[in-house]
């Protein structure tokens, strides 16, 4: 595997992107908008013009665009990659999209003998940027094996999980429970706030019990010291939501916290917060409550 | 600190009073079934017949009861803790209960010149008895120092939190994590289950990525293995969650998904499961979703 | 039946007193604050100082307090109903109680050959006025038959339900849908007005269809005309809404959408409207949406 | 308005047929399976054998179909009405489907100088075959006016609401508010059950009280009767739940109470309940509750 074509530099793809040209290989990048591909030229990336014409030559075509619409157009679309393959090349979708979109890719690439894998990832910003991603793969096992070496770069993990969309299904399935999990930080953080315990004490404790988390540590953190910057976009958490209320309709699977987490998140963005860092679900919980998870810190 | 008196020698309790006898202490025990005393003898513990019997002489009186009934019973009832205590003992519950229980029991004690600390554990039966339990204390901090000592062979930390009720408060705010989590993988094996991946890959994944947590490995292996041997038992955990809806009512502090998951809880124990281990909560959500996660555990 | 003491002259029992009077009874009336049982005075009522003295003589003695604590106090306390009453009375507790707070007063009027009834009603400031509220009791079935002729100037329909507590029971089971019935009514108010229908328009088709209620037509239309005069204020739905999660919890019964709306009810109450009518719940929803249901009221 | 063309004789089409040929009307109809028109053409209807050859000569083109898809084909697809429409013909979609769905067809027709209306209808069986639906439409005024002779004798009250897609919108809305209500009804009566009131006195009472509604005493009966005959199929709601859930979405309109009735009627579909009358939802809050409403019913 040499000539790697990468598509979507947004802050996930510019960090894939990144560690490709680290690790040696020669990468095409195309973006809708061409400026966030300069920081990627400047370290020796060809930049194309459009999807078409980047996948030109290419032998593996990685992608992580924002969700099934922009897959829609980029894959299917006028100037799209599918109006230029090859046999022989392989496309690989690290999106997070439904599986049934990776389904509709997988034959539509068949058709012109092209291999094709869902690979989505978990981690953000600071993931995509070291290399600590961790991968979960759809598709043909052989496949998989080929592309393997050009996954590593990017990832401290990669899981092969089955056939096409068990990929896109894994990153559905663990993303059911992220919303989840800052959803119940919010809601103890907010009873602790009441009760009076000093929040900071709060997440010491969280950080040590027996179901402590990373994600309890980051965001807690973060809360605590008002610090909304975007390292995963509160709008993205809710098209996450959206997705996976979809597949759970799709599939009749009853998900009544996840359900109810939804309903929150719709409330943080009515609040115009959605261009903030997904946390900013607690602050919908903290206008329900009256009370600020901040207003109580203060040493002892 | 020399003499130490232990009540309550259930799951939690037994470990306790073993790790305090391993460290040197002379430990006077008392239960409510007294043969539940028998192995703690056999380890050099003296057995006494009634509460107020067991508190005399002790420095420190430490106890871990069932429920807020059973603190009432065993500290303020006939022959109970308080129909003895000396001015100067000190007084430690380790029970889950609400902190205005805490607080009557801190004003009681008072009128004794006896202090008080209210000191519940995170943690369960493997934690007890490895002494790796986690403390979380309100009350006096110099109180709290002069205890400290003997809280360390029990706990692998301890954190002092604030004045009388804030141990109690901490408990209950870290609980109402702890079933939602249940909830989350509960959802997310069984949407798994359903898009035909395999749950031990999903769980793989779950014990990297960045919102993994310890819970999700234990109950989860649990789960794929069909054991519901009981560390927590399910009845517990509805004692808790409804231990949690009054304090949240008390602070008319909204919980939602604190909420549903209670109903499911109370779902899994009209099952008949309040005897099993609290991930029972799982099947509950099975039986609604018409599948197991085991079905479809299977080698690739 | 000829002399009636009533207990309790707040909004309802206001009314409940002022229609005994105008049927012919002699009435004697108490009331923690005294002032509020001027107006009846002033109908003919005799006005006691305590509730011990109110109830010398008298052969049914009414009460409708605020919660169980008001009976606690009022009942069991000192200088309450028990210290003073006499063989052969009869004691109709009109309150929206626990049913556990109904058993306990028959037991205790029991020891003094003193019959009990539970009769609380259904129906507000209004149907209190005009005679028109819905009276669900429990008790003996004789002593029910006794007292039948008292209840009716109060009341539209009188409904016997059966033993002790089963009159509080009904009166929690119906409760449990009013406050589902308002959130849904707000959901679906602001789905409309999000959608650019005419709220106006949305109550005439609900006035209709045959999931219409009265309940859609009086809290619609103060809605649409932001008037939140209490009827029955947004505090006693909360008190409510406590009082059935309790009851749901006593008895393990899942109530997934009660407990879902008291979130709801807790929202509203957070943000300073607990003594505005219950339909400001909805507030809380459009709060959440980020629209008011007013906003869009328009001619076509 | 003379010639009329009906499309899609289930349940509710066939009473609309059968009550547009008893009020004089030369009535054309078609359906996916053309033996569900036998009983019309008795009656003097005329039979088609594609929608396409039905809507020939046709003034009014009615149809009500199961949802989305069945509109996109048969007004979209090969031999679909659109494919031979006339200019000065009025389509009228009275099936419960998306507002997008009727802004669609709106806009296609609008091309053939077709006018369109949306106008779903409230009611089920019964109200289809008395003429007692109550109709909600969208579109233009002046083409409602024109139509609304031929509503009549379907329904009790037609009102209309805007333009395109507001009679769609209605009816979600309203249908919103459905499946709550049975839910409340469901959670009060295993309540009531478990707390010992017998349902059929619930009911009665249920149906005086100021929040009572019909739909309460038609599901409570057919539920003590324990008679899941489909009216309205629980699969139906099901659909309308999932459809509601995607306009709410659309809209990111907060609906925590739908939604987690949503979740109830998925649990129910996935005990194969499916086909029974939308009722059966109650009887997945049995399964989780661990009673019947039935078992308890019995004379005092």
């Amino acid at each position: 595997m040499e000539r790697i074509t990468y598509l979507g530099i947004g802050i996930m793809g510019s960090g894939m992107a990144t560690n490709l040209l680290k690790a040696g290989y020669p990468v095409t990048v195309w973006n809708r908008n061409p400026e966030s591909c300069q920081p990627l030229v400047e370290k020796g990336a060809t930049q194309a013009q459009t999807p078409a014409q980047a996948v030109e030559n290419a032998e593996a075509i990685m992608y992580c665009l924002a969700n099934d619409n922009a897959v829609e157009e980029v894959v299917f679309g006028q100037n799209g990659i599918l109006s230029n393959v090859k046999s022989g090349q392989i496309a690989i979708d690290m999106s997070t999209v439904h599986p049934d979109t990776s389904r509709r890719e997988a034959a539509a690439y068949a058709e012109k003998q092209v291999e094709f894998l869902d690979a989505p990832v978990f981690g953000s910003k600071n993931e995509s940027a070291t290399g600590g991603l961790w991968i979960v793969v759809g598709g043909k096992r052989d496949v998989f094996e080929r592309v393997k070496p050009i996954l590593e770069p990017l990832s401290e993990t990669v899981h092969y999980l089955g056939d096409t969309g068990k990929g896109a299904s894994m990153k559905l399935v663990g993303n059911s429970i992220v919303a989840t999990q800052i959803e119940a930080l919010g809601e103890a953080l907010i009873l602790a706030t009441k009760a009076g315990l000093n929040p900071k004490d709060v997440l010491d404790v969280l950080h040590v019990v027996d179901f402590r988390s990373p994600i309890f540590d980051g965001v807690g953190n973060m809360l605590v010291n008002r610090d909304f910057t975007p390292h995963f976009a509160l709008k993205n958490l809710l098209k996450d939501a959206n997705l996976i209320a979809r597949f759970a309709q799709d599939l009749n699977s009853p998900t009544p916290a996840a359900a109810i987490v939804r309903e929150t998140i719709k409330v943080a963005v009515n609040q115009g917060w959605g261009e903030e860092n997904a946390s900013a679900l607690i602050k919908a919980l903290e206008l329900e409550a009256g009370v600020t998870v901040e207003s109580s810190v203060k040493a002892f």
